[in-house]
């Protein structure tokens, strides 16, 4: 509904070499969704104060992660990214700048992704910056994976270095629709979630919908030179940051023992193996860098409201 | 990414009988749209202060407000509406209070209509209430009928009486799907928009997307109570309100004019002919009151910012 030449901004900006909306008017685009595949949609809002510092961040870097969480959520289901809305309601001063900075950042990684921008919904308040981007995929031919697929035994695996991510990577980490497709395509994936909200906790969405518990090697996690840089700085071990810290948007997944093989004997894959699938009865829990098994708890973040 | 229980919440409230999508996870929901037909997306974005005074409204009337809009426009295209996302940012204030009555609206009017929220984000901030919500549906077999068809002769037609929304029917009004289908099962719509940011302005958009001109008899237009009320706390006359007024939501629709014969003897389409398109060299007129011609300025809401 409220719109003021924000389609005719995209229109001239629009991903070149996509015939797949069909032009209808402003207010709704259609969209053709390949025949036999599931539509998968997600969304994600992202609020000034809250999810980002405006003046910190920069307008570029928020619309490109308000886009990259989303194309991250549709990684997690290994589907192919197709298109997008962007609604946001900006502030009055300096609206428009920031309208452009955003579209910068979106337009730039949408680019990359080959995902179209058919629409959304632009305003303008007395309040902060607050963008909502909805995406539409596909399933592949082999259909989505789920959380809810992981067997007693599977291997987990993630898909890269955990922890530390608010020290930068949160803004600029490149989502893992390739790497999902890819491992999608050459295996059988039981399993699969990405890491948002911190593994001890996304890892609980797993067990909690495959109806499993699980084990996580301490002394296996890839960890990234931020989380040792926390790890200095605080006093927390790097573990501590790679289990819990949010906002890490490597994927985790589970396969078999005998898929696992042949993702840890060929290098391209890159994936490290952190744990296995157990017993719901067994809960989840960490067999720490000292060798002592104790219980997971999840500690990453938590949202909350009155 | 961020939710906290909200799809939990969701999912006990889910509205009964609707099957259609696949339960994959809370961060993704799949959807299988039915083969063959467009999938019509849009989205709508209310903001507290700007759109709306949460105080005076109430949580509930914005929820459902939030998704009649979104409904009026899948209308707009005589489409089925299927499935809806929200995205909230919630003041952090009895915020758990404000989410469940917007819900309460969201709810009852998405049972009238069949459609099943399938996910969102819920999010809470320091800053006001922001409600986004994506509705999905389907063309029919039929397809969807688009702005850009009107033809020259055609004559337009709404489905209800126009003006003096703000004095309440903004917050309550019926969206025509129901209308929209049965017209469009039943007659060749040329052409169709619903009434938003007044009527002056959506014939606008027909006329620039169908490239035509227009007139408009300001006798025949349908009048609500609340124009006439308008008119005599302002002065302008109750015509000005019914072609300027934003927010009618009722549908604005080109048929021929054989069609226009059927519509106009057959008393339960309960459908005024108010105009006819005409040559784009005309641009768009008005048959004033005093049967007189003049031209018809688009004077409905702009949305503005810096």
């Amino acid at each position: 509904m409220h719109e003021f030449g924000f389609i005719d901004w995209l229109r001239k900006r629009q991903t070149p070499g996509h015939q797949t909306t069909i032009g209808i008017g402003d207010d709704t685009a259609g969209f053709r969704f390949s025949p036999g595949c599931d539509a998968l949609i997600t969304t994600d809002m992202l609020l000034e104060g809250s999810c980002f510092l405006l003046a910190e961040a920069g307008a570029e870097a928020v619309g490109r992660k308000a886009l990259a969480v989303n194309l991250s959520d549709i990684a997690a289901m290994a589907g192919i990214p197709k298109a997008a809305l962007i609604s946001l309601a900006l502030p009055r001063k300096k609206g428009a700048e920031i309208a452009q900075g955003l579209f910068r950042g979106i337009e730039s990684l949408a680019r990359d992704y080959e995902v179209e921008i058919i629409g959304g919904d632009t305003n303008s308040w007395n309040g902060p910056l607050s963008i909502s981007i909805t995406l539409f995929g596909e399933s592949t031919a082999k259909g989505p994976v789920k959380r809810s697929g992981a067997e007693i035994g599977d291997v987990i695996f993630v898909t890269g270095p955990l922890g530390g991510s608010i020290l930068g990577r949160h803004l600029n980490f490149e989502p893992r629709v390739r790497e999902a497709l890819q491992l999608h395509r050459a295996f059988d994936l039981h399993s699969m979630i990405d890491l948002s909200d911190g593994l001890s906790r996304d890892l609980g969405h797993i067990c909690e919908e495959s109806h499993c518990g699980a084990e996580i090697w301490a002394r296996e996690l890839p960890i990234t030179p931020a989380a040792q840089q926390l790890s200095r700085q605080d006093g927390r071990t790097p573990e501590y940051h790679a289990l819990h810290d949010g906002e890490d948007f490597e994927l985790c997944f589970t396969v078999s023992e005998s898929v696992a093989e042949q993702i840890r004997k060929d290098p391209m894959w890159n994936c490290t193996a952190i744990g296995r699938i157990q017993k719901a009865e067994q809960g989840i829990r960490l067999l720490d860098e000292n060798n002592q098994w104790q219980p997971l708890e999840a500690q990453g973040y938590q949202h909350e409201f009155d």
